[in-house]
Order: C-alpha cells, then sequence, then structure tokens
C-alpha cells in the first residue's frame, strides 16, 4: 500500500518532509503524524501554533492539540494547555488512555508534568510585541479583538494501510482565558477512521463545531464520495447553512485523506495546504 | 405547533414538569430547556449533576454543560467549571456570543464571575462521603475508580416551532482534574437543528464522542428516519463498530426529539428518560 500525507497551510510543509521520511522507511502512521505536526509547534515564527503561537487575552499561550487514531478511534486531546513544547504528544498519549482522554487547563499540566512532558515558556518575544501593538491598536482604533486562527491539521496514511489525524493550535488570537476551539473536538477539528479516511480542519473553531465539519467529510467518504467532492461538500453545504442561519459564516477549510491516498480540499477563504505521497515521489505545495 | 420535550434519566422528571409549565403557557424552548436542566443541577440528592454531584479524584467537583438553540445553530459550553450554581445558565449565556463560546477551567469561571452567576460550593457532605468510601474502596481492592456518568441531557420543541438542546454534568466520578466529557461538545453530548430535530447524549463520554452520536442522530433524522430509529441506529451502529475496533463499547445512551416532536430512545444499557408533549396533555415517565 501506498503511503499519503495532508496538511493545512504552507507552514507545514518541513513537518510534512519530515513526515514523508518516516513513512517512506515504513514507519508508522502515528510515529509520522505526531513527528509532522511537532515540527510545526517547534518552529517560532509560525504565528498560530505552538511555540511563538499568539497569546490570549492575557498574553498567556494557551495551546489546543488532538491526536486520534484510524485503527481503534482512539483520541487524545488537550484544551487550554500552557507552557509544554509539545501539546500533539501529550495528546497522543492521552489517546492510549481508555477515560479522561480529553484534559484542560490545569488539569492538562499536571497530566503532562506527572508523565514527564517537556516544559517550554512558549511565550516568544515576537510573539509579546504582536500582542502589544494588539492591544494598543484595539483602545486606539476600537478594532474587534479576535483574529487569526491557522490550526496545523495533518492527515496520515502509511504504508500498512494505518491512518491517523492531528491537530495543534495556540487558538485565536486575544481569544478570552479558557477558550477551546474545534482542533482538539473529535469530529469538528479531525476525524479518521482506517476503513474509510480522514479530515483536519481549520477556520474559526466556533463555527467549524456547530457543523462537525470532520466527521461529516468523513461520513460523505463513507458513502461513496472522493476526498475532493467530500471536503468541498462538507464545507460548501455548511457555509451555505450557516449564512441562511445566522446570515454569516466563519472561514473554514478542510484536509481530507481517503484509505487509498486519495486527498482533496474543500474551503470558503483562501487557504493553502501540503501534501505528500509516494505514487509520484514528490512532495508537492499547492495552494488553491 | 405542540410542543414536547424529553431528558435522560428518571432524574429530569422535575425539570421536565418545571419545563411543560413553561411551554404549556407558550414560552419559549430555551428557557424550558434551561429550567429543565437547572432543576436537575440544584437537587442534591442527584450524584452525576450540579450541586451533589461526586467529585473528581481531588475531591473538587468540575462540571460540564452546554446549551445549544436549533435556529442559528449558536452553541455555549463550559468544562470543568467548578463552585457556580448553574452551569447550563452559563452555557446559555456564552451561547450569545458570536467568539469564545466554549471556555473551560478557570477561564471559564472568570467569565461566569464577571457576567455575574452564582457562586456555589457544589461539593455537598454527602458527596464527600461517598468520595471518602470510593477512596478507600480503591487503597483495599484495588478497584478502577471510575463510574457514574449519568449527564442530564434534554431537547425542547415549543409551540413556535423552536428548537434547543442542553446538557450538564459532574462527569466521570473520581476522574482526572481538568477531563472534559462528551456533555459540553456539540456533536458528541448534544446536537440540534429546529428544521430537522435534536438529540442528547449520556454514558461514557470517552466512547460517545469518538462517534459524534448525537450529530449523526440528527443526520438520520435528517434523511427521513424518525426519532425512535435514528436513537437506535446511531447507537447500536456505533456500539458494534466500537466492538470491532476496541473489543468492547462504553454505556451510551440518546434521547431524541424530531420538529413534530416525536421522540424515540437508543441505548446499549438499562437507561430511563422522561418525556412530555401537548398532545396527550399527560406527561409520562418511560424505563427501556
Amino acid at each position: 500500500m501506498k503511503w499519503a500525507i495532508i496538511g493545512t497551510w504552507r507552514m507545514c510543509l518541513e513537518g510534512i518532509i519530515a513526515a514523508a521520511e518516516i513513512l517512506k522507511h515504513g514507519g508508522d502512521s502515528g510515529d509520522a503524524v505526531e513527528e509532522a505536526v511537532r515540527t510545526v509547534e517547534d518552529y517560532p515564527l509560525y504565528k498560530s501554533v505552538g511555540y511563538g503561537g499568539l497569546p490570549n487575552e492575557n498574553c498567556e499561550v494557551e495551546m489546543d492539540a488532538a491526536f486520534m487514531d484510524g485503527d481503534t478511534l482512539s483520541i487524545g486531546a488537550v484544551g487550554g494547555i500552557r507552557d509544554f513544547k509539545n501539546p500533539v504528544s501529550i495528546a497522543r498519549r492521552l489517546s492510549r488512555e481508555r477515560f479522561n482522554i480529553f484534559l484542560v487547563g490545569s488539569g492538562a499540566e499536571e497530566y503532562a508534568h506527572k508523565n514527564g512532558f517537556e516544559r517550554k515558556n512558549m511565550l516568544t518575544e515576537r510573539a509579546k510585541k504582536i500582542w502589544e501593538k494588539r492591544v494598543r491598536e484595539i483602545s486606539d482604533k476600537n478594532l474587534s479583538p479576535y483574529d487569526g486562527h491557522d490550526t496545523v491539521g495533518v492527515v496520515c496514511l502509511d504504508g500498512q494501510g494505518h491512518m491517523t489525524a492531528a491537530t495543534s493550535t495556540s487558538g485565536l488570537f486575544m481569544k478570552k482565558r479558557g477558550r477551546v476551539g474545534d482542533s482538539p473536538i473529535c469530529g469538528s477539528g479531525l476525524y479518521v477512521d482506517s476503513k474509510i479516511g480522514g479530515a483536519a480542519a481549520t477556520g474559526l473553531g466556533e463555527d467549524i463545531m456547530k457543523g462537525c465539519l470532520s466527521y461529516e467529510a468523513v461520513r460523505l467518504m463513507e458513502n461513496g464520495m472522493n476526498p475532493q467532492e467530500a471536503a468541498k461538500k462538507a464545507v460548501c453545504n455548511f457555509s451555505e447553512k450557516l449564512k441562511q442561519k445566522r446570515g454569516k459564516a466563519g472561514a473554514m477549510s478542510l484536509v481530507c485523506l481517503n484509505n487509498k491516498g486519495e486527498w482533496g480540499v474543500g474551503t470558503n477563504v483562501e487557504f493553502s495546504f501540503v501534501n505528500g505521497q509516494e505514487k509520484s515521489g514528490r512532495r508537492k505545495q499547492n495552494g488553491i
């Protein structure tokens, strides 16, 4: 079987390249997807994920992450966790538990501490400066504070047919303390079933979660749609429904991959993504 | 149009009666569903919701709740909130926000405090004694600590065709600090669309969230199933899938109501529920 992987946004390119190295050598989908997301979390210049992610209204970097295993449907997730280097790895560890798989706030930090995960002050000097500038702008220009919500979401199929998905984000810039978006939520931020395929979302979590977009896309693939049709239909239909019911719809984008390694993307905004697969021997970066 | 309401477990009887009073007099579905859940939260002898709910492993009562509006798909939710009298009311208030609609831990408490919600020490003497006994049993008999996960979940249709759903729980007894279950999660613990119907779940949150059970049941109703078929199919299919993929499935139960006031229930365990509707002029309590 051929491996394949797809992730949201240009920022995951280096992560996808690192994951492809694992997959190329027969590695496991869980290891690959974790590596892809960790690479993004570690890079200080990406403003919406991990180290260097933009802080909440109190200048604290609070992060959400999840990991899902498509063989078992096991999911682990953290919400509003501060000052740990790799939230996605904590989420993966939680996915191995039967109980207490979604931990938030100080409870998530307690678990990570007890399980030996690496502490790190995730606020960079650069992120702090951006925050200070924003605070001034909000007070000077009476701007809406909320901006930026680019989650890294990756879906992966390995050579053994094992599928996984993972997400990580520092969430909405200037969010309220304790705000959790769609990223750690099973069915909204991500969903994967190795017998069908998987999906991961990015955009305004508050709206994505109203439609369980990732679950919906996987369900459409189960009903026979290819990933491109499924991603497009899930986003367009729900975006339309929100406009009817609420007058507007926030940004939402989906990456999808099925268990044959075919992929697709649906979005209602400008969006970039990165995918890699064995077939062509090339890694491609695409924008639509 | 006739009003109708359904809720999980015998414990919601008094709440359903209070809600029926509102609905009978032409009241709004949002007010009725909130009143139903508040009544359960306020009752000290129910061990899995609100005041008197059983605490986590640190003897803290941490609560999850959500409120969803089927006209707009607006959802508000809190996770791991401590010492506020009515989590469901905080969730309803959050559902009116465009951003920051799901708040957890101390951030949720900060929001509730700033918005004037009533503080209350939610740990009763009785719950503390049960916790102390459990701690001794776990150490003496090497028992699995986790037990009890009865969420109150209510779905409601008012005489104007407006549908809502709400949930509230103190979660898994002896859970780890910060553990969040399915109850506050849109699509898992609850889902409602006034043009179709709604569903609410109770059981082992860790397993319910793997299947987005409430969203799935609403989707099946959208495809033409009546609520009984939809509830049964959602639970049975997913329970079977979990057994195939994981060897076992936790307890899960669903109550469903469609926009015609027809209702149904699906469960893989012993389960009770309460429903009321205008048609018969009676309020019925049923157990299956």
